[in-house]
């Protein structure tokens, strides 16, 4: 798996004409890579978790509306400009859970009506330049959150998390990793635990590939075990990334976030969630108001889409996300620090 | 699945000759039953969990035993004797946590020996009838905790389980599933929500299959969706079993019961563990005294032993069980009642 060291989850291809995706689906077992041009193939990817989580959905998000904007047959710009906002609602709808799809999209959009009176060429340089800004800043805002991050650990802790918040889900370092990755660059030691994350598998397929490969001491874990390892003591941090967060605090996170949370709070372990602040929705008062994407019963019934292990006909729960309480989390670490109750208070202070 | 509703999962064939085991690594796919003779193979069937639950276990045990002592090759008493200690301590090392197993061969062991001055027919004859006396008081045992159980929760309930406590581990209606069944019997409707319980999903192929081969509403979740489900105020009461319960109270049951537990204090909903008397063990002060089994990394790593979904050479952590502090627990339900805190006065005076 060393060669996924070299691999970005999102890029665009040497010509500037296709949206390169690492199919995340195929890990470990396979390393493909995929070349997106039209807007329902981009869409496929980010609903069918070819490309995931939040940030580098935003980052697939945008640079496919770049390469999508390069079929637009328009003769005026205002032609071109309609075009773009179909393409744009169209993937907007791919995933409704993270808040940095719909962020990066608006973001694309006001590039090009900056430029709105220039040519249509001129527009296309401002997307293809405003995707690889996204891009750009996303390293350094987790590079940030790496910063932040660290400060909150030492050397030999136990660290477990949920999910893949990696360099995976990000352009590099990742959120929840950030701080690992960042912590292994100067020589410290972590262990970390990776809860496997039913059912798709992210925890044993993406964050023990992506540590492995990085020389990170690393235990796979299934989800249910987390009680039991925080009880050993193995377990001095808890980091998870976040796809939103509203303005009290709540966040949405990959589905069974809320229950290490609450083990957290029980054992008495600190919870951190790492995110950009392009995760925070300070449009939403809490949690409750966040949609939650409900998905297929087959990702729990079906191994892996290939073996039924249950019985024909069960009726199925299968909510991709869940919230965790904002009274649950210890603190945000964000790339402008860290973040610590009250969040209300200070998150409005932040964005205000 | 109907066809389960006929099957038992352990029992002797016709001629008394062979022991009878419904393959439950086959469900949902397969009905196969195996006829046991050799104590290696009977060994092989409990460590590989193709008859699994505390109280099947024993019983698999106790007929075992018996079938093993058909082919003891003694001509004296003392021989007999010393070759069925042997293979009670072989089989009595399959499993190391669930006490029923020893519980059910010391049995065993006794009624043997009360008839240890006659000929070896009759030994054997009692050993027979020892066994079935086992299986039979099972049943009644599970009746009556679903007597009990039932005056816990009330028409309509939304109740979660983790793993499979119900009739496939058992000889009738189960431990934790025994009120669902009895109250389903009576014509009330429940909706059970079944933890898939990773990594070897007895939840998903074993409860969800029972349940619903009963014509009872049942609702299959990952174990990590326990938290949301809770938090959505569907789950009225969590009933578990056991496979070993300490002299205070702390409970060993499969992995992942103790966080489904915190979750359940952390949600103010009632945590209910049901087991027979012969599931306590006071010989032990407190759950860290319990043996703890580790399983295979491969039941986490490869799918169903087929596909291989994590990195090669991934160090992983496979307990099969973990302890449930007694503070987690609202009550215990036996064959002789309900048993609320204090657990440690209360237990004591059950077992004086």
């Amino acid at each position: 798996m060393s060669d996924i060291l070299e691999l970005y989850p999102v890029s665009l291809d040497e010509d500037n004409q296709a949206l390169v995706i690492l199919d995340q689906t195929r890990l470990p077992n396979e390393t493909l890579l995929l070349s997106l041009r039209e807007p329902a193939e981009i869409r496929e990817a980010i609903a069918m978790l070819r490309v995931r989580g939040a940030p580098a959905i935003g980052i697939a998000a945008a640079m496919g509306l770049y390469v999508a904007s390069l079929r637009i047959k328009a003769d005026s710009r205002e032609a071109f400009f309609a075009e773009l906002a179909s393409i744009k609602a169209f993937l907007a709808g791919a995933r409704p859970t993270a808040v940095n799809l719909a962020w990066a999209l608006n973001r694309m959009e006001q590039a090009a009506k900056a430029v709105g009176g220039e040519s249509i060429p001129v527009i296309r340089q401002a997307l293809h330049d405003e995707a690889l800004r996204i891009q750009d800043e996303d390293a350094k805002v987790c590079r940030a959150i790496g910063e932040h991050g660290l400060t909150l650990i030492k050397d030999g802790d136990g660290i477990l998390t949920h999910c893949n918040a990696g360099q995976l889900a990000t352009s590099r370092y990742g959120t929840a990793l950030a701080p690992i990755h960042l912590g292994a660059e100067r020589g410290m030691n972590f262990h970390v635990f990776a809860d496997e994350t039913r059912p798709l598998l992210q925890g044993a397929r993406l964050t023990a590939c992506e540590l492995t490969a990085h020389g990170i001491r690393t235990t796979l874990i299934c989800d249910n075990m987390a009680s039991q390892v925080m009880k050993n003591g193995w377990i001095q941090a808890v980091f998870v990334g976040a796809d939103r967060i509203a303005a009290n605090g709540d966040t949405a996170n990959k589905i069974g976030t809320s229950g290490v949370a609450v083990l957290a709070k029980y054992y008495g372990i600190p919870f951190y969630v790492c995110a950009p602040l392009s995760t925070f929705d300070p449009s939403l008062n809490s949690g409750s108001q966040i949609p939650i994407e409900e998905r297929a019963p087959t990702e729990i019934t079906e191994l892996w889409y290939e073996k039924r292990m249950a019985p024909a006909g069960i009726d199925v729960y299968n909510p991709a996300f869940d919230v965790t309480d904002h009274t649950l989390i210890t603190a945000f670490v964000t790339e402008r620090g860290i973040i610590r109750p009250d969040f209300g208070k200070r998150m409005a202070s932040l964005f205000s």
